[in-house]
């Protein structure tokens, strides 16, 4: 526990450390501001850089204690990227508030950047074929169009058609929709060539935009499900049922990280969904209050009688929760009354429990 | 039903009097206007003001005799801020044009507002970690163009480049598209960097676009299930079946909330969808005229023959039906024998009904 | 056949006018082309003229005799708003120029209008409510940039941001990415929230195209489905299996209006698609020649056997086929083992039979 | 294996010459690096054509030997217009800057770019009654919209809304979100129509970039699951379940070509996927080594285990792996026990035999 919490501190630090120091370099590269705040902004970036030391010199102690896991050698690498680029750069004689333009590499030592960018990563290497298949339509249509409107404009506005290169330009700000207006087609054939172009462009970019979302959708949720099946294995109620049914839940359930001390449930508010504990705790505050722990469930009841949530719950551990919602909780019941037996059965049994119980 | 129909009228004149309001605001800001037609406007504003600060009273009212759920609560804040930022501002001595400029807080209190903003809120808390992800990789690839852009064209162009965060802003502008042309890199590195960085950015772009395209799709699904499931418990003939049909079932039905009075069928036209009555009556206009109620269905001839409606149909309450495409009738007929079975079933035990009815 | 082929001609004819007239109509404005090519330009536009004149005429004949069907009602308005604007104009002293504009009117007489237009309608009407929630939403988002750009920039750029409705003008072409560049803000706080603006307005474009593409898809789908249908019903295999595996069936079926005359299969190309002749007739070019009429199928051989296709097969009639995929072939067969061997006793007795016939 | 390795060599030598011509002829039209770089560019120029010729060459060689294919005649037609322009344009006395232009047209002799533009015309082929639907909706908003700010602007601008051409160039870059800015509407209601206008444009080109994008990857998916049937009768595991089996982990499956000698698992990572050796042959790292050839599989063992990898495996030929991911891996043994049970029983099989083989 004390781990979790120290990682969840870490957690927020280095983001504002990113922060900070991206705002601090962005800011010293005004000259007015560099002349009124050039120390208190330095200060701050040599502190955010401190912080960013203690994790590299961390990383490469246990690297040098011999954790040579692929994950400790890119821990290394991104560590050093953050740090060292920008004494580098001041040793070598560079002005301070080019140096620490370097800050933008602090960025890649964010926990997001990295799942976002393996994300990304995996979307492009399992979708390479239609990727290239579309990305050379692009360039196809982006060099035909440019050596048509080169031609047919180069004499009416030789500063802004006349080379290729310049058409080039002009092809690839007028096909992505960009449209800077610093070059603009003016005869009327240019116009028509353009007019056209621009229909057929963003076709065009519709195929490639269209494959990279649909792609990263659908990692999304293989992830999501990845993870409810590591983690649907610790819920007692469903290992009771056979595994067809557990594959069908699967595809239902989400999971939700719950810090420590966070509130789940708030009485009186309709009930959308039930809650799954595959790791942790909660506190259901009934008197006297009853503890739930890994392998429980709670808040079908609002569910099943369309009443308002009848007590505030409350994790007090870390928690992982797999929440179903009531949609699927409806859908679910009706396609696999086994699955609806066990909840209500179970349930029975809490109810007679906590009756039993003393109060 | 005196109820639903004050709600109506209501329900209309408070969009009116916000789109009078903005309207009124937006053209007291123009020098000619407010000089030509400064009194009409402010008097139509204040009306619209004095009709909201009826809403807030009786919010206020209630609030005062206890009703204090969170509803009533956003309710009274929500009132609030309609009612009181004008007179303040001109209190405090702020221009007519300036102070009425508050109204543009009135399209909070609209419902679809409310509904609106739940949806998109719901939305991205359940779309938090793909969209951090997106967001990041958004954000990095924003400072990296910048940097790189503001080292090729600063020297070349430090008006348009010659700091960062002028850079910043030139890529924050490419990177969506919109591509105002007040700043363009002009060299030839500088514009080969930012002809890649358009085709990056609008497929980061696309992956947040499609992010929140696809939970939004969802989340409507998601209601219009939830309103389905509610209702379709009100339908004799589905209560006869199974629930494994239901949940079928319900995913193909839509619901529509028809105003007393509305018609809901035409005669002659060709037969698309039949209607499951959920809430409310209509009346089939044969002779002598057949009134239908809740739980009752209509509009099935017409699919199963083929031919034309036979005859109008009329809501006479406020009513709500349910929804079967003829597409969808089709193939839950093909797939659910029994369904077929109940409705052929009740349908003949309908007309026979009718034909011993005395004309 | 007569009608068939005779609508073909029409079909091809209107489009055409249509082309010209708007083709002329915009070339009449042009002062230089006016001068020089006025004459042929108005006889042309008077010619096309003439033939919505008749159209119009033939349809007041209909309606004289009595056809009085929504449909006639509207094809007479699309008349009338064709034909009787120009002359009007005219009468009324427009100049010629200004007068043919009205031909943009003469675009609503196209079929593929008509279905666009209203597939489009049925979209909102069923996606009222998400359109709405979300037209709202950048209602606001609109308004409560443009106040705030409003205030930050009214001072140091009068000329762009003085007013309301410029604030307006310059969020609606920035929420919109279309960036004109025509009024871009200016000061430090203004491009800052410009540039959150930004985001967030992409992101509630992408719910408004989101929710009218997958709108438009579905109704798409729809009327395919409602198409296959009708159609399925015509192909006597089909009608042998049971509702269930028509259902299924019509789900991976498209159908496709092939034209007297065309080539449908070509000898020697790889094998894609089967096809079953829901109404007109196709000959295989063996020899001798066999013709196959309504519910008859062809190529499923190259399907089965992997190998090219081994005879022309060219539509002898206006014939509408109902096309299936190879992917959904296999998949279809392998699913549902009773069309399998539908398919193969069909295939084996057609064989025989031609075996039999004297060559 | 040597014509393999071969076509692979050439695989990457013909990009490579496109990329090189395509930058040596844009940089040819500059006229500082003309002079300077001249005779390099044209000799690197005339390098890469040297090599389309001899491409050439060998498809006309083929082609008089007899093969007469569509695939031969489309090799001949596509050789012939990377080979011939140039030397032609030459002749004909065209400066060499303006006849390396037709460089262009060996983009079309790239494989990626046949696929590609397949798919796209097979897309745009199936999708052509939407995509007709929406352009004459596209195109009637176009016409309108540019009429009426042609209507209200000509006057107040003559230079930029003076005839309608301008102002359907206007409308174009305006609904495409291009937005130049070269011609801005400034009366108040030209503002509100063109305000309004870009809204609704947005949602055509919604509809538009929708059909394509939607299209396009259900060609890509139904590409992929040809290639996956076609491999899957290769593998001996997969022919001994039923049809019904078959089809449904043939959607889950993907295919992927890995080159001779590359890695395909790497010890010590985390299991994603197992492979199935559709044709070629791995050799898997313990000691002895073993090999697998075509109808084997391997990598299930860190599925069902959780364990990191245990070997590396690695490709001795070129080989096409089919790939089963682990989600897909776990619903489909869970739905399909038969599966799970062939896998588990062939899984034992090996292991039992390794450990008989002498080590």
């Amino acid at each position: 526990m004390t781990t979790s919490k120290e990682r969840n501190r870490l957690g927020l630090l280095r983001p504002a450390a990113v922060a900070t120091g991206l705002l601090a370099a962005t800011l010293l590269t005004v000259p007015e501001l560099r002349g009124a705040w050039g120390l208190p902004l330095q200060i701050a970036l040599w502190c955010c850089l401190a912080l960013f030391g203690v994790d590299f010199a961390r990383s490469a102690l246990r690297y040098a204690q011999g954790e040579r896991s692929t994950a400790a050698r890119v821990r290394l690498l991104v560590g050093a990227l953050a740090v060292l680029p920008v004494p580098l750069a001041l040793l070598l004689g560079a002005e301070a508030s080019s140096a620490w333009l370097w800050t933008v590499l602090w960025l890649a030592s964010l926990d997001r950047f990295a799942s976002g960018l393996a994300m990304l990563l995996r979307v492009v290497r399992l979708e390479l074929r239609p990727l290239t298949n579309v990305l050379i339509l692009f360039v196809t249509v982006l060099f035909g169009v440019a050596v048509t409107l080169y031609l047919l404009e180069r004499h009416d506005q030789p500063s802004a058609f006349g080379t290729l290169p310049q058409a080039l330009w002009w092809a690839v700000v007028t096909l992505t929709t960009t449209g800077y207006g610093d070059e603009v087609p003016q005869t009327l054939l240019g116009r028509t060539v353009a007019g056209l172009t621009m229909l057929s462009g963003i076709a065009v970019i519709a195929l490639w935009a269209g494959i990279l979302a649909t792609g990263f959708a659908a990692e999304t949720r293989r992830q999501e499900l990845l993870r409810t099946w590591d983690l649907i294995a610790r819920v007692g109620l469903f290992r009771r049922l056979g595994p067809t049914v557990i594959a069908e839940i699967a595809r239902h359930l989400r999971h939700w990280d719950v810090p420590s001390g966070a509130q789940v449930i708030r009485q009186g508010q309709p009930g959308d969904s039930m809650y799954f504990i595959a790791e942790g705790e909660v506190e259901v505050a009934v008197s006297p209050p009853v503890r739930l722990g890994q392998g429980a469930f709670f808040g079908e009841m609002a569910l099943i009688s369309g009443a308002p949530r009848a007590a505030d719950v409350r994790a007090t551990l870390p928690t992982t929760l797999l929440v179903l919602d009531i949609v699927d909780f409806r859908e679910l019941c009706a396609r696999l009354p086994e699955l609806a037996q066990a909840i209500a059965d179970e349930s029975d049994r809490r109810r007679a429990e906590n009756a039993r119980a003393p109060s």
